[in-house]
């Protein structure tokens, strides 16, 4: 029987563990964390990234390895590449976790990109902001995630205050500085790539965040045909550049219904977690399909669906269970302020039913604000 | 955090534990042996079902308990009740653990059964066999399944041989004489009753059966909207006459289109697994619902669907996957003969794709008798 070691054991993890568990597959988690949530369903490992008896003992536990968090450090991947398959590649990773190679990398195969810049130095930052322009955001190269090592700059009288926000991470992070797009939309390519290269998008899912935090996706985005052809054209080619292996998502922002492309996130993906029950099969299961070398499964939608992120706490979950298309997700986490905890996917055959259950569970937990932008896109045109 | 105490950790467990941990539940099983496979996903207590200790530790860490298996001793379940919220009753249980009980509870209900009789002595045997006529089925009342525990009469020149067969278990499990009825279909009625009295059917199964196993199932059946309606009048009438909380599955036989009962199977059942894919709610996900009182999920079917039992040893998976609606399911188990190691369902939105995709698969797994009879049915007419 094939143990998949995964690094990592928050939510990822554990949807991986219970989306592919059918495959026959047993599981061997790696995290920092003793209460890490996939350990309720596989056995969990226990150590720094950079423990390298841990790596050790699950390296020699494991037949392959994949990935439910991409900061785990580049060398810690490459040293496990050595003894164990590892998919994505840790090349893959390492361009994916440095906003700045795979900033140049989207360049480099024609994907349009906001105007970005890296910065050293105070000094760096002033003249990055000079020829980017305001209002722009400096970001930490490496290990941001959910928003967090940002700081936006509306006018150069921010400068001071972004270089004490974040300058003292330049050295070891590094930073970049990025034009703000003022985008209609946020979409994202959540797609799978086999080992044979095989390459297969879920439907483009359009997502909105609150505070730099997914609150909630639509599958599929209701766009034209040929956004929705362009944002998988820049999907597979990145992916066949860097030869990459399982599911990953291309985070796109639409301006004058133009794509840049935000960043590449190598792994499952939060704004792909709809596919479990929107899609005939789930991102989960298609990224260990992928991993194993197995033949990929349909990405095809199974009507609309609708993901909601349940952010900090748990809401009650009557509302959503009483839905005909509700569909409830509880990490098994401790609730703490601005941790993903859990999410509800709405799934419907129709669009205005769909609209109809978000306005229901809106109401019934208070979150009308949630859903809104959801239903106004549902019902819009 | 709830914690679901499962009595029995078999693929019914396994499945119900990956299925309902979205809903935020942790779970712990019990099993006679350490290699039970649900245990490869949840903690196990390895006990025997009399064993007061390993009970009592059971009941001490658990919130709710139900089952994955229907033979736990009705004493032991007892015991648990008395201690724990227990999920379908030890009173439900001991009805559908006993044929002799259940076909006297069919007929006080009025549902249609073959004929039957008590047989405790090679003199009852001969006279039930006078009274029912050949041919006949020889059963014990308790502790049967897959077929087990049955002997098949053509004439009254096997009652001999029935008896030797089973006599020396009529002491202790009892045993029934059954008419053998020359069905045209089998049916099940797989359906959920909430602890509120709410009853929700799957759409109605038909069953193909090789040596008394379940070998394939389609759903929904293509039978007239009346017999399925009969088919879930029946099954309503059961479970309210049981206090039943849970999902259960009623096994039908359909002759010269009327509907007979074989049984009353008290628990998530084979021919319900391909909900997991092929409904809106699976029946372990709503098992659960049911079992802690959650509002239950929408029990529609998502096109149609056809399970497919693995039994003795998995086949190679490729042909599966390969199919746009092909999902797997390996139990984790080592292969032994006769036992039920996976299945694989196969879902479409259409019927002739189906039939189609099973076409392919029975012909890359030299399985067209298995599939035959499916495809007979899906293009019949
Ligand atoms: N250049 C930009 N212009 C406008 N908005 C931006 C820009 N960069 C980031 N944002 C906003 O902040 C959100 C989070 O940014 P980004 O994806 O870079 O951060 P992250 O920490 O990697 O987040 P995640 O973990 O969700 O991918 C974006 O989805 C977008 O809403
Ligand atoms: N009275 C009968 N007439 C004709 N066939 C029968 C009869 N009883 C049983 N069978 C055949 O044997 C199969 C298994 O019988 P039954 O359901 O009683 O056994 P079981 O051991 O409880 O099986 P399972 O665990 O699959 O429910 C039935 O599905 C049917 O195909």
């Amino acid at each position: 029987m094939t143990t998949v070691g995964i690094l990592g054991g928050g939510q990822l993890a554990r949807m991986m563990a219970l989306s592919a568990a059918p495959l026959g597959l047993r599981f061997l988690v790696m995290d920092t964390v003793a209460d890490a949530c996939a350990g309720q369903f596989a056995p969990l490992i226990v150590g720094d990234w950079r423990d390298e008896a841990a790596l050790s003992e699950f390296a020699s536990k494991v037949d392959v390895v994949t990935f439910d968090f991409e900061n785990v450090p580049a060398e810690s991947a490459q040293w496990l590449a050595e003894r164990v398959p590892v998919f994505p590649s840790p090349r893959a990773l390492a361009v994916a976790q440095d906003r700045l190679a795979e900033k140049t990398l989207f360049c480099e195969l024609g994907i349009p990109v906001p105007p970005f810049a890296a910065v050293d130095s105070r000094e760096g930052l002033e003249q990055a902001v000079a020829t980017i322009g305001t209002p722009c955001i400096l970001k930490t190269r490496r290990l941001g995630y959910d928003g967090k090592g940002q700081f936006r700059l509306r006018s150069d009288a921010d400068i001071g205050a972004a270089w004490d926000a974040l300058g003292a991470q330049a050295p070891k992070v590094g930073l970049i500085l990025e034009g703000f797009v003022a985008f209609e939309r946020e979409l994202s390519v959540v797609a799978v790539r086999g080992r044979d290269g095989e390459f297969r998008p879920w439907s483009l899912t359009e997502n909105w965040h609150v505070d730099g935090v997914l609150s909630a996706s639509l599958a599929p985005a209701r766009v034209e045909p040929e956004l929705q052809a362009a944002a998988f054209r820049h999907a597979r080619q990145l992916a066949k550049a860097l030869d990459y292996v399982g599911v990953f998502a291309l985070e796109l922002f639409c301006r004058n219904g133009e794509l840049l492309a935000n960043e590449l996130a190598p792994r499952v993906h939060n704004s792909g977690h709809w596919s479990i029950e929107g899609a005939e099969t789930s991102q989960f299961q298609n990224h260990l399909r992928a991993v194993l070398g197995l033949p990929l499964g349909d990405t095809r939608n199974l009507g609309h669906a609708c993901m909601l992120n349940w952010i900090g706490e748990m809401p009650d979950a009557g509302a959503v269970l009483g839905e005909a298309g509700g569909h409830w997700h509880d990490y098994g986490k401790s609730p703490r302020a601005g941790r993903k905890v859990g999410h509800a996917t709405l799934r419907s055959d129709s669009q205005a039913e769909l609209a109809d259950a978000l306005v229901r569970v809106g109401a019934a937990l208070g979150r009308e604000a949630q859903v809104a932008p959801v239903v106004e896109r549902l019902r819009g045109r």
